[in-house]
């Protein structure tokens, strides 16, 4: 902020521009638009489409579109996803994922390193699958490490050695969600844990995934809301750009 | 009852000796003594020492004491077996298990299995100790793994073969509570899931390790109230006891 | 493992073949089916039904029928079922249970003792019956005792000496849940207690029978999950193995 | 108050005796005595003795004895209640029901009637006693069933006749809360439950036990709060007096 | 039970008979017909329609008809009870209590006092005609006092005299219940109270109310589950009904 | 009241006239519609139309509409709003809010201040406007500040001298809520917080907003209920309506 | 901002100069004391005293006394009081409200309208002081209405009209919170609903109040977190501060 | 393993070498003692001190000091600490963190870049210095945010750009926890948030933080448990290693 009075006083700043710097955002009257989001952030603002039109969704779709701005939108069923690509074929549907994706960040410099999804059930395959997606189109590389659940273990230990050479762990689990602990205790790098609503009973919607990955006996591992694979996505994608910057 | 109604006719029964078949238990005044426990159960009855003074213990065992019965008292405190010991130096104190016994059970016929019993941290010790106590007072064979919880998963699965060889096993754990899960999905007998306080935070005095439990992903996991150390060893005594009746 | 590495290094076996039997399961893309779980549980691998397509259920299914895998898939509603009759005669569908079954264990060895199954009221019935259709296509015997809630508790002591002469005890009930409580004082053997979702208002959706069941003053009651009638049975039914162990 | 009005208006009703009808309580400063209460309801005022000095309490109990109100305090542990029998020897003290009363009510006419109290276990005592001590004062015959739980059920049933014979019946239980039901199935009046905070862990200090009694599968069972045996005990008061009603 | 075991003894009563008397219910195999409870509790059994096919509904309400038994299903949805009067023109549907009956007691004695059921707002209607209804149809007198709630406490206080007069009141409530805690101080008879799950937000499928009831600060209030009107209705019959009794 | 009854005393007020000051509802039957709730709170009564058939809100709509009272029916949706307006086309629908009216409090003194309405995120459009129309139906003047939420702080921050100037704020904020402590620090007139049920997973329906603003560490943060735009904008008019009285 | 900015490039402020007005408190190291806060709300900074030693809250006390800053610490119980005021004799201790102050706002214009603030219980006294102390420190009139919960409705209702006339009302109650329902009916001023953690059993430390209140069925009553009684007054304060600015 | 196994055939490695490379623990008795954790984890096993005696402590310290791995104790409240440091006064106490360690890390290569901590009240300090200590001890650089709560969101913001300068972020609140979405809102790296129980009522021990805290409407926030200092400091040196390998 001193920088910028500093620029107004000494003129090289009139006050329209040095108040456009203070402003990151444009008033499109239903919605601001965050354009300083991929300066501040590095990416740009993303659109959760569970409980917006398909006509909501394009709007918006169309305003970043013309400005140049990669567009995502997360939790786009597939009846939403076929309406929209009839009018908008450029666009690509992760099915799985229900991610709708254009032009999203692939010009980035390559990484070296890889981010680990694990998921418990085939069940738990959405919400995984948002993560890995999302970590894919934010510029990281991700192996995917799914159907590990706690009850076969020797599943899991198969795989230690390529789990334990990522940069970052995703574990996506409902019902009892025991497998963070067992993960945060096989590696030496961050896991972030994604409780599931799989299950039924006493599982209430994932709250028992999610108290039991709070509670982790193991070090090391944080957690994100009950179904938030983009959450977790896009924390592990943040870790895993750090990584990376040493070499550059 | 038909059988007994029976016998009445035919004169065999008076009423008084069918009036006492059908009453099984003598009322005390301050509390109904059930005599019939052991014909029925195959264990005299336990008496839960928490909010009980040394005097009320010392009472109900004295009564009991005269009849000839077995008797074991749980969650008695060190000052409170302190108290009690002075007046009856007969009683053993198993002082992590809170357990106070005397001449419990030990002419039983020895069996030739055994009850794994297994805890997470050290923590869970006293609750374990419980189960396994009780179930060495009734005649079980106990072979203890502590400290084997899921963040250090070779430290479990270095002990599976033996565990493997258990008629049942008790899975003794707070905090997340994964380990009854784990276990579950490598034994191929019944597991009884106890959830203890341990930890902090949300694991909300033992409803964390208790969820968890619940939803096993495992089969053949059941489960018993919080720290309730003498319910899981006393369910793996009724199992245990089943898997020697063939042999008899 | 000891004996494995020394099978290795005695040449008896080759490192693919040490590492085929430490890696207990074949990964069919989607789903890592688990084929050692027969050797190890004596079971094949159930498939929980909710939330799977007809189609996806079919394929599991198929792969499963062509190793000769017996063939279990819980929690199918009808209209699931005609779809999959049509295509698969050969199966069989337990309506009131709904699940599916091949083919499931009927050559094993008959067992002498029986399983007794219990539920409150007539709500409860799918979940008994899910229960009681586990333990037979799992080789058990079972005896049914429906509608035998609390209210009426006469219902229930009239059958009380059958009841007790049963391996163990699969008890149902939704609403208060009581009546595990009463059954776990008329028996000495193992009960194992399914809390329901039936009820209203204050059950909520089984919470209240869950809570009732945990805090069971009888002793020799453990808990499943909510409407978990194949984790009762499926409990029931390694307990009451190790009943008929001794005799082999 | 269409006939108070009509008195003001003929003159026999002057407007401070038509203000005094209306205001039912004297304003004391730190208290608002109710001394229409007994007019109302038949009772005096009870003092809640939890939370509040013996001095605090012996001015209200002074204050009210001046106007030769009965007076009965609830909640006064034994502490308190020997530090007031000091200063007033006059007053009877009620240990486990931890309730201090002077010449409450005695006078009353005596009813043929009788209220059953029933608890399940030795912990719930202070509960069932607080309950049968304020029915007592209040005129009331009681015959207490005390140590009757439902996991000893012919410990009940063998007092079958004697509780269907009540009037209405206070049930006390804590932990899984059951002997509501099995009671409120075995009689044709009025139950009323007291949950209790007796038990741990999934108990929830009484929450199981009133939501079982809440969801009790019997009709004829209403409930009160946790530990509240002065609820209890009153509201079987008001029935038991109504039954005596008609005989006047 | 010395009693019949004496007339066995004496041959008063064959062993057959004596059976009979003890099994109070009669197994017609998908559910256990309670014939003794008119005798026991003076009314038939009530069948809750929820959750039952009109098939199901008629196939029970035929049995008890054939037997001459009364017949009440609550919980009849509109579409449900078109079904069954097309079959059972005999029947009369009570449409805002959701109750379907056949010739209920009105063969009763006329009781002289009457029951006040009170509710709060309009949306809470539904649950207080059930309780209406019930108490009506069990041969009791009902005065309604329908949208008094207490955000306009004079609504409620114009009628306070015609509801002291009453034996019992039933008072229904959803929201933040509060009317339960007014009419408790108002009156000096007992009071039910039903929550509703009439509300949104924090009142959670009415917890809201639940909780204010059980915690009413006037006495002589207990409470029913959340939306049963049934339970609150059933239990002021019996209490009405012993007002009455003196009088025989 | 002393008033009232001095006038009747001295033949100023007939006893039918009193009773109808004090009798300040018509009953309609089905409703008591509050007729002096105008001259009381200055507003007529409002209908909450969610859970009501068009029939219903529009039977109520024309009582009140005969009497001359103005109609704000809140908890329309669109599909019902259309069967209204075909009937009644001279009523207002404001869609987003989800009100209909018919000229409410127009005619009012124009106020000079106004009410902040400041919204999180835009699925909270439907609660804020809410309380926006409300507030204008009522008479006060409003600012909208939408799409505010902390996650992009200078969105806020922008508008904080125009949100400053007002007299009263309400705060609309699903997920975590944060919003309303934000605002409260930074303004020094009342803030009245209304949580949304907007979000997923462990936002629980708005519990999780709702507990953020219970415990907003900025003072001047009152809270309504989860989803009560109307409560919140109710509340500011009460506010803003003192604001303007010293000028009167 | 914007005008900040042009005083910079005016030279009419330093940078220094410009940089002080946005950075509105002093870091003192252990605390960052608010210095702007009066002039932003009107009022110092309060201090929070519950776990904070004698010692800690005499530094900042001092701190503050030193700027001529008024000071009001709440939560200060009896054994800190005395410490403090034998070093700092100047200062006032409200032993009820357990609130430490100095010269707080007295030389404030004193305005014309008062603050009705009730209780329903002697228990929640504590908490209606701390209310209206902060009121009073504030520079409000305050006038209190103690005692008169629901139960017995006749000692609020005389008190009716004194109470309609206050600008604003805070409702102070525990056990089931009714209190701010019928006050929110009988006036048409702003309510500030204050639940307090009076009670036991289901009243869960207040959770039950708050739910009743947050729930209640009458417009106009907002509600701050259990136990606030400072929130409550300040809310207050800030609605009666708007009452009399008109006339400024 | 396919390598261990390969060594074992080739006789490079015995099998006692292959069993205790894979045998990554010490079974000292009363707890197993992890020795591969530094080579897993690149950090010595922790000690949570809470709930462990001096004793206890001292006995696994020097267990650990005599085979030279570094000793980190958490959790140690004040008089534990006396106690162990008058037997080993080359421990160093971190008052305010409540941690006991001895030559931690110390040699390790510095990093270049820090973490930050950021603390809303002075409250939360304890939790926030036991990151910060913990984050220190394992050779990252940190820097202090302290009171910096959203209520005075300019406190905050001054720091802006030395909070975004950090490789991650811990936000340690209690309360609303609001200020974890607020900086999640300002930073572009990965933001760990730590709820504290601190607050009252409502807050319930930190239950709201926590779910504040999982909703966050900005990206990039994962949570820890409850007061889980040590696992918010943990998480953010994993994270903060990362940054800085690129340059090895």
């Amino acid at each position: 902020m001193e920088n910028i009075l500093r620029q107004v006083q000494e003129g090289k700043l009139t006050i329209d521009e040095a108040m456009k710097v203070l402003k990151p955002y444009e008033d499109l009257g239903f919605a601001k638009v965050d354009h300083h989001r991929k300066k501040r952030q590095g990416f740009p603002e993303f659109i959760f489409g569970e409980g917006k039109t398909p006509e909501q969704i394009m709007a918006i779709f169309e305003a970043m579109q013309k400005r140049g701005d990669d567009v995502v939108v997360t939790r786009v069923d597939k009846e939403k996803a076929a309406e929209i690509l009839v009018k908008h074929p450029e666009v690509t549907y992760h099915e799985t994922a229900r991610i709708l994706s254009w032009k999203a960040v692939d010009s980035q410099e390559k990484r070296t390193g890889y981010i680990a999804i694990l998921c418990a059930g085939t069940s738990d395959l959405p919400v995984a699958e948002e993560a890995a997606v999302i970590a894919e189109l934010l510029g990281s590389n991700v192996r995917r490490f799914y159907d590990v659940g706690v009850a076969g273990i020797h599943r899991l230990l198969d795989h230690a050695e390529e789990i334990q050479g990522a940069t970052v762990s995703v574990v996506v689990a409902g019902m009892e969600g025991a497998l963070a602990s067992v993960v945060g205790g096989l590696v030496s790098h961050p896991v972030i844990a994604v409780p599931t609503s799989v299950g039924y009973g006493a599982s209430f919607n994932g709250v028992s995934a999610l108290l039991t990955m709070l509670n982790s006996c193991a070090s090391g591992v944080s957690v994100v809301n009950i179904d938030n694979g983009f959450g977790g996505g896009y924390q592990a994608v943040l870790i895993d750009r750090l990584a990376g910057k040493g070499s550059d």
